[in-house]
């Protein structure tokens, strides 16, 4: 039984609610149960240096938490002079995950930043961020197709993310705070609409698993992207 | 005529929406337009060494604003490694205004973290802090007195904050970002709910001003502060 | 009665030295009683990027303590890589404060910073930071006026700070630390040398204040700013 | 064909040598064809904070690179004053693939850490330093049990790991920076000698990939990490 | 032919100024010509943790120069988040050179800790701030034989530094800034008033020296040490 | 009698073993009985701002140690966020020594940067940096003279160093750690093949000494550098 009486393969009540920041191009609250990440894309039109002139764009992504987004309060990050191991880890990921859906070329010589912020914590907020970060940047994009600066969609298929892991002995969808802070087993897992995979993370803590689990997990994952993918159409009205 | 077509002495209107993080001691949400502040109060049964085993209670607040809370986008301080001088200059004012009305001996040896995080930003931040930080406070000081650890209340008047400027050659009530950036003379006032001053920064950039032109803003100050207190106090039942 | 004998509207003994480096453009040490501060200023034909083509001038001023200017040793802010909020609060203070009295389009597109360094503290040493600072800038400007670099001059009216403050119930002006340490209510006055106020910053730690002892210590600084524009005059021999 | 001309399931030529440091608990240098890599282990009679009187040992990794193992000079991270996101991102996952194949209780309360430094790096340096870094807890171990102050050997399965990708839309064993610059799909497998799962990790960079795809990977994957297991047993006499 | 005319074996015209700060134990300004250092003396009943319970005391040094203490000005080191190079190590020689002088049982466990601030730099301020270090030092030391703290002298021969260089050829005594820019070879020398050494730092910049002028220059530093020793005498009325 | 058996003016055993890295254009492991430190020259078309456009070249040090070169482990700079002062001091003295023996004319406007990093410590890594440095460097002009890049050799004569210090009473040659940590005074000799001081420090550390063993060290650092540099020619094949 999961202490939140769901099924095993349910996810937790999803809502991506958008433009709810008046200057990002991009921008949505997601909530994954009480997980509340508040994601903006933001245009510029310039990339890093390593691109100039290479005709390709780029998608970068940070993550915060505030500090009090979480039971006990975190020291922010900001005051202590650095960002933890645990957000670099996070941000690159995002970052790695929306580029693997993006067309570069068709993007153009310009760079998306998506800024993922958790409001409030419940476990799976680097899914989440993922997840709600590509609303963001899908509504960045389409005010450059709108305005025809870019032509050719650069965002062929939607990006989303899910956590799944053993708890209890069973393979479980969606680990919300009690469930991951449990879970000898845990995994992370980025997919597109089609079904594609983009990346796996799959960990023990102090244990260890078998391709039969991990494949459970994948099975359960592949479920969960794909509602999370309808929730993503129907937020960017696709 | 001011750009936002509000009265010389009219507010923005306030919002303050309560209790919107499950974790948070004390939080709230205040919209003063469209600059939006999220604050929590933490509760920690410590204080600072220096007053290790004196009785006294301690207050203390951090500032931050999220990377996109601005038309263009912030570096993140985190990602700097460090904040701003800005951002300490309103962290510090921010908590010496709240620990103005704060018997810190009521509250006994136990400190209060308020944390105002800017989700969005149109000008007056740090006043919209103050007024938002005092409800987060009161709300968690709430909780210590409902659970009999804290009995004669701490908090006896209320704090808010506004910022009043001379813009267009005329005082206004509660500068927004297009008047703030045109301004030559703005401050931000810090009142309590009977009309003490607490606390009066008052500038000139590139400009002077007389004391009849400060009396003028002083008189705007004293006029919005009532109404926030009258929206303070709405927003926690009192 | 004050701890140093004085009367409450009397200043410390002022003495403003100038010339005191051979390198700087301009240099005075000033001292406010046992309140010392070295004040140079250095001229830079370049300014900070926002300016670059814009045919405007710069005034920026840094501020430091020597760890052993007070009656315990502070850390150096150096050896512990980082400037602390007070410093960074001072500095900007400083600048903010010397701008204010500064035609920038006279100046023409160039920088003047001006470096207060403490080398002993009895409180008010951003007042004397203020005080020196412009004299140090007074006499930088006066070279670019000889050379011709400039033609009209760009400081109209002088630029002094003191601070007043309620100890022991009474307004006092120019506190020295021992009435600083137990004012309960605080303020920085800048002003000019023509009577105009540039900043008001005026706090209560712990308490709070009216209109009418606010306008008492703003006679009390109008009196000591006089005072203390006739000492810079003399000074830079104007 | 692959660059070195080796065959898709083919290591690259693997030595571990023991014992290259006088001063080490425990010390290899591994050498993945020109891939090399220091590890060493530091046992120490402390645990940090929050394991303080549990009973349970720790094990953690810290990782590094020379400035010159890169074809170009990279900037030595003490210099710059920080850690890169892709040093944390790797020194956090080499801890946590030790820890998993550690018995914490029988370890006891003492904390070993595994440096792990690249002298020359030609790909799957992370993967490289997870199998050194376990002889080297080996051997560490082995001093503790020999004194016998650890009696129950706390380190019952070995940990290895391997990189393989998908180069020129070929699955590969043991990707060489040659192949890992051009793949657009790698992973990184981390599993115990009996074959069980530690950590996951695959990601594609500007691509997707399918679960075919994964679970060709994965059969390469316990191929390469057998071998590697049987080349740590050889190392340390077991 | 010196730029400043002086003999080849002339100092500069030495003045120390004691007593120069009210809240230091022990204090000077040492001017060696144009080259000005404040150093004082901080005691403190405490000791580094690697001395506690030894019986012995500490002696340690900080250096600093104000940002305009130079012909151009320099970038305030608190600012740039951390001490140059050159900073840590003439504090680093300091210390040495001035523990090298120091009886640390005869101190007993107590630390005394000597600030050295350039406040005008013409070349020499390491030296300088050696030989004014141990002026404010051997004060801090007087006031506690005096309450009877310390009861046997721990200091029993003062220690001075000069430097000298090969200037056009020729050795010279004490070198300035114009002739430390040129001189291919220079060395700082520490000795005691008895004519021992302590530290010989000797470097060609660009260029090598024989130990006939090695030898030479030392020749000229016993003379400029014992004249600066019968300086310090005079200055501590010993 | 020297903890190590050896004779006052023996050197320990000297390796030095070249070309021991795949990507740097010079390269040693530099072994002097339990000091190994691994050098690498990197070669780079570009000089730091202050010698753009001055036709002349630049070399330059940094050094490292690895955490457990040492008896207990020391804490890693990276991971600290800053190189303590200890390195900073090394790899300037490393960097002046070097540049001292290069005719930076005939090197021409390009830099090359010495990495010296210790693997294995056991005193007297300051100087073995720099006699294997100097060989990593000779490697890399090499390279440049065969290409025709450089035409004039740059590297006249070869740089080594060695320490020297009072060991039980004792002047001895070439300290290891037993007696480094033991010796009052000890001195660190920079020298050429053909006999010329470069840099010479030396130091007592609680102490002082006479300039009678000031030259009973340098007669053994003597004695010492022509070995070390018949073995640098021997590397080098020259």
């Amino acid at each position: 039984m999961r202490p939140s009486g769901r099924d095993v393969s349910e996810l937790r009540p999803v809502s991506i609610e958008t433009g709810v920041t008046k200057h990002a191009e991009g921008s949505c609250l997601i909530r994954m149960g009480d997980t509340h990440v508040l994601c903006t894309a933001t245009l510029e039109e310039r990339v890093p240096p390593f691109l100039k002139n290479s005709g390709l764009g780029w998608v970068t992504a940070e993550y915060g938490m505030l500090p009090r987004a979480t039971t006990t309060r975190m020291r922010r990050e900001a005051a202590q002079g650095k960002q933890g191991g645990r957000t670099v880890e996070i941000q690159r990921l995002i970052g790695r995950a929306l580029r693997a859906g993006v067309d570069r070329v068709a993007l153009g010589e310009r760079q998306i930043t998506i800024d993922c912020d958790v409001i409030q914590a419940d476990g799976g907020t680097r899914c989440a961020s993922i997840t709600g970060g590509w609303v963001a940047l899908r509504l960045a994009v389409n005010k450059l197709m709108k305005t025809g600066e870019v032509i050719s969609d650069p965002l062929v298929d939607p990006v989303a993310a899910v956590s799944c892991g053993i708890y209890a002995g069973q393979p479980v969808l969606d680990l919300d705070y009690p469930e991951d802070s449990e879970a000898g087993v845990d995994g992370n897992f980025v997919m597109t609409g089609s079904g594609k995979l983009i990346e796996v993370q799959m960990s023990a803590e102090g244990s260890t698993y078998t391709r039969a689990q991990m494949n459970a997990l994948l099975d359960l994952a592949e479920k969960g992207v794909a509602e999370l993918v309808a929730a993503q159409k129907a937020a960017v009205g696709a």
